[in-house]
C-alpha cells in the first residue's frame, strides 16, 4: 500500500509538508502508522503546478523518498499552490519510474493508495476497455495507472466524480466475473490544476485511512496563537493518508464511501456510488 | 537499436566474451561501429544456463553496462555453456529493468535488436493477439517483449522457426493495416537451454548486422598457433551483432532473411519466410 | 544501523538464508525487530566464496534488498560454503554502492553494524592513520570502511583479533581527544575465506544484538525430527544480528565485549579488549 | 573526460540550452565531437540560482543525462539567470551522485572537465592539504571535488583567480614530487551566484576545448534577423566545452592557459599562471 498527501492553498514550499512536520510524508515512508505496511520505500513522486501556471511538473524516483537528495533539494526551492505527493509500497508490480505516482494526462494528475485485487487476473479485460487512443499512454504496469485511464475513458474530464464511479463500477463488475471478492480498495486524489477531488472507497467498505484538514478559519479560532495557521489562506486544505502532526481537532476522517471536492468557495463532501459505465 | 551476443559451447567465464576481446560487447556499449547508434547505454542484461543445469538465470541492469561493477564481478565468476548478453539503446520506451533483454519464459530466453516501427500505433492490436494466459507475463513496455509473447502464442515451444515466422507475418500484417511501411526490423536470438536459434530479417530486407563465428575446426586449421582456439570445443559457436575481434576469416555474416540453428551435431542455416498465423 | 548475516558450513544456496526463513535477512530489511531502525533500506550487499575456491565475489546494490530482482535471481543460483550478507540503514553517509558492505581487500571481506560516533569530526585523524599504501583503496565515505582499513593497517592479516582490538583502541583514543563520548558501537564479521571472525563491542558496553547458532550436533539431539538439521554438516555456523527463525535453543547471544572465531575444528569465543596500536 | 555548459544572462528555461540546440549538452552526452570520449554517460548535474535569489539548487543523477525523465521535466520548468550544467565521463572514479558535478560550498558552485593525472597516487597528499574544517565536506571520491576544496582552502572566496592558480600550482608540485608528468588537465567553471569564472589550463599546454559566446551586441549586428538574439540581454554569455550550434562567428575559443570573468559590466580575459600557495 502507499501513503499520499494532496495540498491546495496558499503557495508553499514542498518542504513545509514533505519534510518539516513531525510525522511528515517522508517520515511516513520509514514508519507509517496506519498503513498495511510500515515501510513505503518502493519509489515516490511529486506532481505540482507552478505559481505562475503552466502544465503540471513531475518528479518521480525509484528509490526510497527518505534518502533521495534531489527530492530534498527540490522541496526546498519549489513553491506551489497545488501539489500531490506519493510514497509507494508496491503490491507486486515492479519498482520503476513508470509505476510511480502521480500519473499525468494533459493537465490532470492522479494518485492512488490501495489495489485492484487479483490484478493480473483481470488486467487484460480492464486494459481492453481503455479507449484505444489512450491505450498507448499507459507507460507502466500498475493497477493505479489502469484505473486512471479507465476513468479518463469514462469521462473524467467532463464529469470527474461520475467517471470515477463508473471506473469503480466497471472494475467491480469485471472482478466479479473473475470470481474476485472485494475487487477495489482505494483512496485517490486527482486534480486538473484548479480543483482537487479525493475519494475513499473499497468494495468491502473498509477503506484505507484518509484525513482532511479542518477549515483554517475553524483552526485559527481553536488555536489563536499558532503562527503557522496565521500565515496560510482560508482556502488552504490538506488531504493525507495519515495526519502529519498531532493537533487536536486538526484532522477529520474522510467518511467511508465518499468523495470530496476542494475548490474555490465552499468545499464539498458527497457519497461515492459506483455505477456501470 | 542494440547490440547482442549469443554463446554456445564449452563452458566459459562470461568475462571472456563480455570484457576481454578488443571490441567486446562492453566496448560496443560505448562505441558500436555497425549500429544505428554508437552508444548502447540504456540498460543491459545477461541470461545464462549454469554448468550443472537448472533454469536460466537473469542479471539485468538499467545503467550502462560499461560502468556496472556487479556485471564485472559476475562476469569473473559465472561460467556457462550457453548464454545471451544484450546492451540496449532504447528506441523510445523507458529505461527500466522490465524493458531489458533477455526476456524469459520458463526455460526460454529471447533477445532482440531492432524495432517494430510505429509501435505505439500497433501495440494494442498486437497485445490483443497474445494468448490471454500469457498476457499477465508481459512485464515491460517494449516491442521486443511483445514479439516474444506473440511467438509463444504462435507455438514457439513446439515449432520455433515457424512460430517466429508467424509472429513476423502477423506484425507485418497488422502494421500494413495501420499504414506502417516496413513494420519489422530484427535480429533475434532465442534458446531453450539446449538449442539456440538466431534470426536476421527486416521488412525492407536491409536488416541489422549479424555475424556467426566460423566453425572452430576450420579456424584451428587456419590458425594452428592460436591458443584460444585450442581450448574451445568443436561445437563452440558465437553469434554477435558485431565481430568481437579482428581475425580474418573468423566471422561470417548471417545472410539477409535467414535463420540459424545452433545445436548438437551440425548447425543449420535456413531461409526466413514470414507467414500468417 | 544495519543487520547482517554470516554463514560458514556446507555449501548452500544464498536463498536458504536470505529469503526462506520466516524472519530472513530480507524480511529484516523491511521489519527489523531488534535494531535501532525498523527499516534497513539503504542498500545491501553479499560477498561469497565459490564452492571451487577463488577470490570472494561481491554483489552490492543501492536500492532496498527487498525489491531487488537481481539479488533474488542470484540467491537462487549461487551456492557457497562461506558468505556474508548485509542490509544497510545509513547513519548519515550517502546511499551509494561504495558505501555498501561487505568491503573487500584481497581475499578478505568485512562488514559492520553500528557507527563511529561523530564520525565527521574524527574522520580526518582516522584516515591519516591508514597506511598510505592502503589509502587509495578507500572508495566510499563510511566509518565502516575506515575501520576496515585501520584494522588492515594494524595487522589484520597477521593477527586478526589483535588488529581489530588495536583499531578500536585507536578509534576510542582519537574520539576521546575530540571529546566524543562512547566513540565505538559495532558488531563486525570478517573472513579470509577460511576462517571467520565476529566481534561484538561498544565503548558504552551496550552493543547491538548479535547471535550465533548453536552447534548443529546439539541441535540435532534437541530436534531429532528436523530435516533441515539433518542436511547440514556439523561444522555449520550462522552468526546474525537477529535470529532468523524461532526455534528454542537455536540461537545464543554473543556476549558483550567478546569475539568469536569460526574455523575447522572447535570454534572459539574470547574477550574483546581494545588496545592502543 | 566530460562536457559542460555555463550560462549567465537573462533568465531562461534550462531547456533552451540543455535540449533545444542542435548540438545541445544532452546531444553531447551521446555524441561529443571534441572530447576524448564520445560518450558522456556517467552521470550529470545542474546547479542553478533561482530568479528570486536564494542559495544554489542542485539536481544530479547517476544515469546518463539523455534518458533521465526528471531532468527533462525540470528543464521545462526551471528558469534561471545563472546556471552550470555538466555531463560526466568518469576517468576511473565510481559513478555515484557524490561524484557528479557541480559541487557546492555555500553559495559557490564548481565544475570541472579533465583530470588530475595519477590521482590515486597523489590523492592523500592533496587531501591532507585541505583545510581540516573543510575536510568533512568532501563527500565523493573525485579529483574534481578535491581541486575545489583545495581552491577553497587557498582563498577562493577572497581572491578567486589567485586561489585557483595556487591550487593548480600545488597540484603540479605534488604531482612532480610523485614523478607525474603533466599533473593537471582542466577546464573549470565556478560561480558565487553573482560572477562566473572559467579556466582553461593544462600542465602540457594542450587543454581540453572551451568556447565562449561572442558578445550579444556583436552577434546582433552580424545576424540582424535572428530572433533568438533579439530576445536575450546584452549581458548574456555562454561558456561551453563544445559549441551548441553552428553559427559562424558565434563562438570564440578560450585561449590556452587563460581565465575569464563574466560579470556585470565588461567581462574580462586574463592569463592563468599557476603559483605556489
Amino acid at each position: 500500500m502507499c501513503r499520499w498527501l494532496a495540498y491546495s492553498g496558499s503557495p508553499i514550499l514542498l518542504d513545509e509538508l514533505l519534510y518539516k512536520p513531525r510525522h511528515s510524508l517522508i517520515d511516513q515512508s520509514l514508519h507509517a502508522r496506519l498503513g498495511v505496511e510500515t515501510t513505503n520505500g518502493d519509489g515516490f513522486g511529486v506532481g505540482w503546478y507552478a505559481v505562475d501556471g503552466g502544465p503540471p511538473v513531475l518528479f518521480r524516483g525509484t528509490g526510497p523518498a527518505w534518502s533521495d537528495p534531489n527530492l530534498r533539494e527540490l522541496a526546498s526551492t519549489v513553491s506551489s499552490p497545488l501539489f500531490l505527493a506519493h510514497i509507494r509500497a508496491s503490491t507486486g508490480t515492479p519498482v520503476q519510474q513508470t509505476n510511480c505516482h502521480p500519473f499525468r494526462h494533459g493537465r490532470w494528475l492522479w494518485m492512488h493508495n490501495g489495489a485492484i485485487r487479483d490484478f493480473s487476473r483481470v488486467k487484460r479485460d480492464l486494459v481492453l476497455a481503455v479507449n484505444p487512443e489512450l491505450y498507448p499512454n499507459i507507460a507502466g504496469s500498475t493497477d493505479s495507472e489502469v484505473m486512471f485511464h479507465l476513468a479518463l475513458t469514462f469521462g473524467l474530464q467532463d464529469d470527474p466524480v461520475a467517471a470515477v464511479e463508473r471506473m469503480v463500477g466497471f472494475v467491480e463488475s469485471v472482478g466479479q466475473q473473475h470470481g474476485v471478492q472485494h475487487p477495489v480498495q482505494m483512496t485517490v486524489a486527482m486534480t486538473d490544476g484548479e480543483r482537487m477531488w479525493v475519494f475513499r472507497y473499497s468494495s468491502e467498505h473498509e477503506s484505507r485511512s484518509l484525513y482532511f484538514s479542518t477549515a483554517v478559519s475553524t483552526l485559527r479560532a481553536m488555536y489563536p496563537d499558532n503562527e503557522n495557521l496565521r500565515r496560510v489562506s482560508d482556502e488552504t486544505r490538506i488531504v493525507v493518508s495519515e495526519p502529519l502532526v498531532e493537533l487536536v481537532g486538526a484532522w477529520q476522517p474522510v467518511p467511508e464511501s465518499s468523495y470530496g471536492v476542494i475548490q474555490k468557495g465552499a468545499d464539498r463532501l458527497g457519497t461515492f456510488r459506483p455505477s456501470l459505465p
